[in-house]
């Protein structure tokens, strides 16, 4: 795919306006040292290079095709003929144009493998590898006079977001080793393309711009591999909005959100998370041959400036994402340098603060010295020696050129004060792929309070009290609650505190759920659910209607151990009430975690789909499930 | 200030890399046309213009002094004897450097108004004035051989930021017509100068950069003529993160913070606040001869494309805004036009949206024809049929040619998707300058629920029971409270639901309060407090811990009508709960609004600092406050 000897344009255009017609300018103007065939019935020569008919015509070999014609299917077989063993399709008209394209896009792979030919896309943009001399695309960016090199690679699900990133990467000197536009990923998908870059000798950090995850299994383990060889990956995902609540279903469902689940996903495999699109491409060279930094407290960086106002607007947006400013004299959030510094006592200063304990990244903010005066303020920055510890900068004023300077050494520049946070909080977030702990198995139960015992999940002490005469024998106060009916709070069908006198009041129908009243610190919900595109995850938040209003849930892939359990519970800010906030008595957090651990467990039992408690109580001492819900796979 | 038939630059450097060399340069460099006197006692001459020992010496007329020396009461004094009117100050050491600076600060003021001489500064960066070539200042940005002009003026206290929007603009051709850097604003400030800038015929958009507000009251009448004017005001203001908490003090306080005080300021000033740096700038065209659009439902975005990937950025964070994006075939969320759509297909199909009254503005998202071939997708922006609806571009790819056809144009033009999502975000929630209702007069009441009774809010059934039997009429189950003390719950002073066998066990000391238990459908706080910055605040929020957890809370400035109370409840995501959230029973919410409005009076009592119901129980016909307090000025 990537460096192919000769490359067979099918559907190539004489016509330069039209996009079928770039592949082949686009491979010449950028230098490919391969054979170039154009293949096109109607033509003789294309831009004076000779024109084949047919795929079938070419009689030398021909690594790599790039299919522009709607006739898809017939050039496959050419391909398989010619021993043509990658074909990357432009042409649409597949899963990207409803039911009938995905069923032919079905057809189209099953034969692929029968005859043994990969495919990229279809509806794809092409391949470009920039040391390889290779833009085997028709991305109009390749339009630009000379392609910057550099270590970063792409796998991109939109084909105009590569010529988007090689763009304005282009313009700052940031530069890329590998873009691929992955289209449908019918069969070369994301997760082996970062297979591919985790062993490619050119690529050190790896970029995703995704619009879904079609197979995370092969991206995990591809992320897990990439982290093996030291190169970092890093997702710029969409679908944060609505499309995320359109997937979700049930009560669990509703507080996670697709993204959300995917956000937990992304950690998991060890993924950076960018949450703005040009934290994509600014944040390569901070995670450049680094390891995830994996505090176990709040960041602290160090900001250097001469600009007071400029460094506040970095300071404050860090601030907004938890990141901590520190300087050595314990008092200013910011190292203020007097403009009568000179370029040697920055330098000092940087050097200084990059071996400082008391910091985890050190951050130079310039102002227009970055624009006319890089003497002053951005080669001390350039020539500090560098450490493990992330030296940054960010530019107030258009320093283009400035930026440059800083991509050729490896240092990472920013052009505003939010995505130069996005990137530290998206650093500091950064987590080693987790080990996930073997599951001891769970065993399948219907009934969803003998589940949770059988995970050693204490129950509320309850009876089915049944009609004429509704006996039990739970001690009162009593909580009533009718039978086989979800969300009980709503409906009316919950009675709590209920005495002895009145506990005829609240019978209904044949039966009626009796348990003892238990009374905590506060209430948590749990929740177990098998997700359709991240598969099993475990939920813990704060119980109640406002914590569904808040979203305040954190959300992990099970199974999760108690240590784990504990640092989701950590996330979650409703439950902050059980660890002494305002001096209120401390619940039993360890307890919660037990449960959320347990509850976790259940990623081991095939047959079920979804399990919650809520409310969990919380006590001082120890948890008890008061309602449950199991959902089993039909 | 703006239009000096002659300056003096005291304290002008023959040295060209010294900061106080700058100004004389920047002149000559941008053309200005009145005549230049610099003052140096140690030079016959600098840059081949005479120099001149004090300005004393100085014998034409001077209209704005820039003093750069240590020694600035002095030159003042020259000022006034050589009649000069206005002094601009480079020189620090001032209100920028601690209490003993405060107090030469105030001096020098004093000495100032005394003589007549108005002052800009201390600690500024000076005033830019394209139009009038005027660039006097010692900022470096300056050093740029053309600066830009436009029709947005700029006033910040900080003066690197004036140098930051300057050159960020030049870079893409949004141009400039004044920019002041304030300074310390120890005479003029930011409310006067943007009452020039109302006036001011070459300006008509007024961005703000602020680190704090030092006069509100002058800052929203300056807010309000130049609304009256036609003039929109946008604000980026610093402090949000660790800034706003170190305020805070009291419980009400806590919740509201002052960032979120200034928030409430803003809104009623029609002030439009944007969250990111880049969008103070980008913003200026889509407020532009328009209006507070002041929709009652969220707001509709139409996004034209022919790149998917591309609009989906700028869609998703549309949507993570509350904003929606419609077409008129009313499935997609994009009107996606193929990639073959010809120039004339793209004009009218935008021309079609800014007629179509589904929606409220129209964005287009272009990819790599912005960059290399404006012909296509650009033209067609720039030659569409402007309505008085905004239309806008968001490029994917660097493309500053085309951003800056954009800014010929008048057009708002976005690089970054979140900086266009914030823009929109800003312009939607842009409304005119509230006018607040003039306050019947509310009586003084030292204890807290008489006042409230006198404000028309209903308080619960209480009475004071008194050792040693402590007897009391209100009916059981009652709740019991310690009497005189905040945060009851923490400290363990409530009872609640006492039946009359436990009663005695609750009581306590010499007396305790007796209070009647109402349970309503949910708990609120509503708040009163006079802010150090803005003035008298009303804030509602959801009550209980959670809430405060969540600064789940809505503010605005006192007094509200019932109406903008209603308003503010809606904006309070806790108190979903009261209008019908999953079929819960309704609240009522008018009766909460009401009481928000009645506290909203105290601000006529010129004694109260602060006053707080929490919780109010908002039951289904009417509001009860259980609990309440209040704080008078000391």
């Amino acid at each position: 795919m990537f460096a192919p000897r000769a490359v067979a344009l099918v559907g190539a255009s004489g016509d330069a306006a039209k996009n079928t017609a770039r592949p082949q300018r686009y491979l010449r103007k950028h230098g490919y040292k391969g054979r170039i065939f154009p293949v096109n019935p109607s033509r003789k020569e294309i831009f004076s290079e000779p024109c084949f008919p047919t795929l079938g015509d070419i009689t030398e070999p021909v690594d790599h095709a790039l299919i522009m014609v709607p006739d898809v299917e017939s050039v496959l077989e050419d391909c398989a003929r010619r021993g043509v063993p990658v074909a990357s399709i432009y042409s649409d008209g597949f899963a990207d144009a409803g039911p009938q394209g995905a069923e032919r896009q079905a057809r189209l792979v099953g034969r692929a493998r029968a005859l043994g030919v990969r495919l990229l896309g279809p509806n794809s943009m092409g391949v470009i590898d920039i040391p390889g001399r290779l833009a085997l695309t028709v991305n109009a960016v390749v339009e630009m006079d000379a392609l910057p090199a550099g270590g970063t690679s792409l796998v991109s699900q939109s084909g105009t977001m590569l010529g988007t990133l090689l763009s304005r990467g282009a313009a700052r000197g940031l530069g890329f080793a590998k873009l691929v536009s992955v289209g449908n990923e019918a069969d070369l998908g994301v997760g082996e393309l970062v297979e591919l870059l985790a062993d490619d000798a050119d690529t050190r950090v790896i970029l995703l711009f995704l619009e879904t995850v079609r197979d995370a299994t092969r991206l995990a383990s591809a992320a897990r591999r990439a982290h093996a060889a030291g190169k970092p990956v890093v997702a710029y995902k969409l679908g944060r909005s609505a499309a995320g609540e359109a997937l979700a279903r049930s009560h669990t469902g509703a507080l996670a959100g697709s993204d959300r689940a995917l956000d937990a996903y992304f950690r998991d495999c060890g993924i950076v998370r960018v949450d703005m699109l040009e934290t994509l491409l600014e944040i390569a060279p901070l995670l450049l041959d680094r390891k995830p930094p994996d505090l176990q407290r709040p960041p602290r960086i160090a900001v250097v400036t001469t600009t007071g106002g400029g460094a506040a607007t970095v300071v404050d947006r860090l601030g907004l994402l938890g990141i901590e400013t520190v300087s050595p004299d314990g008092k200013s959030p910011i190292v203020d340098l007097t403009m009568a510094a000179t370029p040697q006592k920055y330098r000092r200063v940087l050097e200084q603060l990059l071996d400082w304990s008391g910091c985890d990244a050190v951050l130079a903010a310039v102002g227009s010295s970055a624009q006319f005066h890089p003497e002053f303020a951005v080669e001390p920055i350039l020539g500090a020696k560098q450490t493990d510890k992330p030296l940054a900068a960010f530019f107030t004023p258009h320093a283009e050129r400035s930026l440059a300077l800083l991509a050729v050494r490896g240092i990472a520049g920013f052009r505003t004060p939010e995505a130069c946070a996005d990137a530290f909080a998206a650093y500091f977030a950064w987590r080693a792929p987790r080990e996930r702990p073997s599951p001891t198995s769970a065993k399948h139960e219907k009934d969803a309070f003998r589940l949770l015992e059988s995970l050693g999940i204490s129950v509320v002490e309850q009876q089915v009290a049944r009609a004429p005469d509704f006996a039990h024998a739970i001690p009162y106060p009593v909580a009533v609650k009718v039978i086989g009916v979800e969300h009980k709070t709503e409906v009316g069908g919950i009675a709590l505190d209920v005495s002895e006198k009145e506990f005829r009041k609240h019978t209904k129908g044949e039966a009626v759920l009796v348990q003892r009243m238990v009374k905590g610190l506060a209430e948590a919900i749990v929740g177990y659910r098998v997700d359709p595109v991240v598969g099993p995850l475990v939920l813990v938040g704060a119980g109640g209607t406002l914590a569904e209003l808040y979203q305040d849930v954190a959300l992990a892939l099970a199974p999760v151990s108690e240590a784990e359990a504990m640092a989701m519970i950590e996330r979650v800010r409703g439950l902050s009430v059980l660890r002494g906030y305002r001096n209120l008595p401390r619940g039993d957090v360890q307890a919660l975690a037990r449960a959320v651990a347990a509850l976790s467990r259940l990623c081991s039992v095939a047959t079920i789909q979804e399990a919650e408690i809520n409310p969990l109580i919380v006590g001082a001492g120890g948890v008890v499930a008061v309602d449950a819900l199991v959902v089993t796979k039909e």
